[in-house]
């Protein structure tokens, strides 16, 4: 299938391309970015890609809109103008997004595949709803990813209450987006909307209501957002037990999508500079697991934000779609 | 008053010299480390401090045991060596202690003045137990002590449930404690004890019994540790009221001990880089509460590891016991 | 003597106020900025101001041009406006700068006290030809004015010839300067102009024409610049000698400026974290001098790139000018 | 050909260990480290690696030195007791090093196989006056080994003196050489020996004298020694023709050697970020060069301190003795 990259240039975008170069079966026909980069080959941003990649000029996103021949778009835009672009696109084409313009919307997927794979089924119903051809798909918000996976385990015991305060990459608040001297021997105790986004769409994605309250910070680490959790179950489980679930964990093995990777690891200790890579960035890293109280547990867990978090997320759901038939 | 220091040479050591440079009623007297230094003049360790300190020639823990002839003792030693050590010089001498070593004893006060200054009582206790004529009284873990102030608040209105969770500065880990490769961009989510730590000392100082779990991580931050607390109350206020109780809290002010400052001070988004020197490191943050639920309250909260939670915090509990004639 | 400060509320803006604060000759009447801090109270932008200073309303630089009615001014104005700004006000009132838009002026002085106060001369010579009764005094481009110093000595035994490496901090780029993801786990050798500015500006402080070339670079250090200096010179000294004019020199000793500290420390191993607030940031340290060869020494030098190599110096300056009656 | 690796578990033995992987003539055998290993799957050390180098047992140096049966060593010993190991080792078998212990002596070569390939011969005279059937073949100190490329280039147009200033990375050190505490926010300029290896190794591998001075020091980087250089030429060269020799300098393309990657890339502003990765680490980047006089230029080069530097040149240098016919 041919794709198109939107916001090719950026942070994300070029995980994207990254992750996409050599894809057994998406083919990057097409990178969009802002008039800016228009008519630059896109090796003159990314200077490590190989020379088919490298020989695609960057065409505008007017440009682009003109003309949107592809069978997938890939979204990397800045929540600002995602909204009507893909909306817009969406009519004709499957728009996976990185975005959170259309997350909250009550016919839009947010879309983990080894959480809630079932939610593919509101893409009839979008499209049914609004006369669609395509349609959009979701990925969460990039620390909700990273935590969705070790709770999605916890949920088959009964979720009932979260507390999770997490420690968040400064590559998360995008290239321009934290100025050495704020972050540098600082930690940031506040990432704008991050801690609705992470209480919200837990739910939407888990398809229940518990308890949840995040703390959100930002320290000095380049890559692979931590997360301290606290939970709180209904059934009375061992440690034990729960730690085997977290290791059998491996619900679309037999799907064999070309990014998949075992979805949770346990580490004695995870951190982020020896962990964040697991899995080519799929994998997220569980670990320090220990009960703390008749069905309560605390833990630690981390994932590569760009990758997990959500290049790599998004191109898994288009993996999942292709798979399953969504996208022809 | 004529002091020794203990563990001069230390991280921690080198804060009580920069505490008591100058102080109104303690004076420096003698400064002992290790063998290592022993003869060193004190400049040639810590080239900052004043003629009168740099003058003074550092001696071994083994020669001050000979003669330890002074009026009071504030403790730096490393747990390894600290516990026989102050209870040899308790004998005769007030030891005022930032070791780990006497902390969980029943008769031993864990003492944060602004918390718990009728702790000082097990003083007597102690003495007439152990058959001293000086005694031991200990400053917590350096997170715990950060902690204890904003709990101290709570406990007001009926402190049921604590989640915390902390982002600790790699001082806390003493001066060869990680190596610069360990945490370069990382999160180490893994303090030796550090979370038992928080969670025994914490009922001790506050004298009552409620649920307490700690995740304790490392950062890649010089000074300042960082603390994302969870709580639960008996009683349902509002945030109005709790706000309040911070900005009010100053329970010293009268005794005007030289070192006391406003133990918190409220601020939108507390980061360490910023205000870790409040109140000359004495003063701790808190920040970002929001009302979570019914009874339900988050917040972040960061002091200065090596003041607050250190050398300052044994300093206060020396002048408390001054001021109070408990030492004369 | 009543003083504004121009960009008052930028790094080097905030430094001119904390050193001004207290000054026994300067009085900080009016703080200046661009219109989006405009009528606020000082306070809410750096809260470590004394209460004086912080009650100062910020003003708009347009208003302030319409009545600026002081003795005397520093600008820590962008260089893109100071140009114009500067000479308006230099027509009634004397303005020390730290932009480089009057540096390379035949009649403007690039002044540090301690290495050409005869440059002060040039003022006389600058008010007769703009017919101006204010004047303009500029100090040097940061990495030039920390190694100035160590120039100064060296050219005592005829310097020929200097290749210096400079190793600079974040904090010399402005608040914004770089991105986290910029300079954090990185080298960037390239400071636009910067190798230009302190070739040149070298020679016109130091009054002779010699062989100079710089590579300058960023390093993920927050202040203090450390420079790598090569030197040949015509006299052929031995290490000792040139160890002992670095330990002598103390040129303005005598004049009792309020900022003026010994302008050079040794130190075996200087190191910016260390060393760069030595002197309240006015010493600049120097060490690992060695003799290479007939006639040539390596050394490395740092300093406080805003202190000593911007506010503070600007401000000696005002202060040489005091002592000296060129301002009255 | 079966190869053992000494000190395998240290930071460079772990990049010998990841560059021999799926190597085509060399296979890992034997993997030696200290006594605290001993007995320990790799893949207990470094989680990394394939099923076949994870199940090989780490054996004691005492234990591998009773039965070295392999064709070929590496060693990556510390210099303490690289010595006598490897002059034993080297009876009978071919050693390659990364220790400093033989690099000075005459008979042994410091090989970077673009630069002097033509020292290989000193092992027949090696062998004959020491009666081995082995022999020694060092690689130079890391910031040697990134600077002998360009001086290579350099040295066709006849060089007469060169001044370098070195920023190095955090890994030179060791995994636990510098504390955190010492770095952070810091540069440390100086190296212990490292100014006297680069002067002095540089002429040994180039094999004739010229003026040589270094300072080095430590910066914030985790990988990649970044080098500010001064030189003197004997011809007066045009930028545009040294530029044309840098980007033409690829002497053993022909070889076909495993490891070779083009030696010397040209960016117009190296960072060790964005390039210490290139050619798998075995390419240093050159950048910012620019003319500074007659015969005189500047220019910054970097490279990867663990691979161009240290363990990936000590394998080239296998390479090209197996390819040459040295080691059968």
């Amino acid at each position: 299938m041919e794709v198109a990259i939107l916001g090719a240039t950026g942070l994300v975008g070029q995980i994207f391309v990254r992750l996409l170069e050599n894809h057994p079966w998406f083919k990057i026909e097409r990178l969009v970015a802002s008039e800016r980069s228009k008519g630059k080959k896109y090796r003159e941003i990314a200077e490590w890609v190989s020379d088919d990649t490298g020989d695609i000029e960057v065409e505008s996103l007017e440009d682009f809109l003109k003309n949107p021949d592809v069978d997938l778009v890939f979204s990397a835009l800045p929540s600002s103008i995602a909204g009507k672009v893909e909306e817009k696109l969406a009519e004709k084409i499957p728009v996976f997004s990185n975005a959170s313009s259309h997350r909250y919307e009550d016919d839009v997927p947010i879309l983990v595949p080894e959480v809630n794979a079932d939610q593919l089924k509101l893409i009839e119903f979008q499209q049914e709803q609004r006369g669609w051809e395509g349609f959009i798909v979701t990925n969460p918000n990039c620390s909700t990813a990273i935590l969705m996976l070790s709770l999605k385990v916890l949920s088959e015991f009964g979720l009932k209450k979260v507390n999770v305060a997490t420690m968040q990459a400064i590559s998360g608040a995008g290239f321009k987006g934290l100025s050495a001297l704020q972050i540098f021997d600082n930690v940031i105790p506040y990432i704008e909307k991050e801690e609705w986004k992470i209480e919200n769409e837990s739910r939407k994605i888990l398809g229940f209501d518990f308890e949840m309250s995040a703390i959100t910070t930002r320290v000095p680490v380049s890559h692979g957002h931590t997360e301290a959790v606290f939970v709180e179950l209904s059934e009375d489980i061992s440690v034990e037990e729960l730690r085997k679930a977290f290791d059998s964990f491996d619900p679309l093995k037999k799907l064999k999508l070309p990014s998949y990777a075992k979805p949770i690891v346990y580490k004695e200790i995870p951190q982020p500079k020896l962990h964040r890579k697991l899995g080519n960035g799929m994998t997220v890293t569980v670990g320090r697991l220990e009960k703390i109280g008749k069905k309560k547990f605390k833990y630690v867990t981390l994932g590569h934000n760009l990758v997990r978090g959500a290049a790599g997320g998004s191109i898994l759901n288009a993996e999942l779609s292709y798979r399953l038939g969504v996208i022809k």
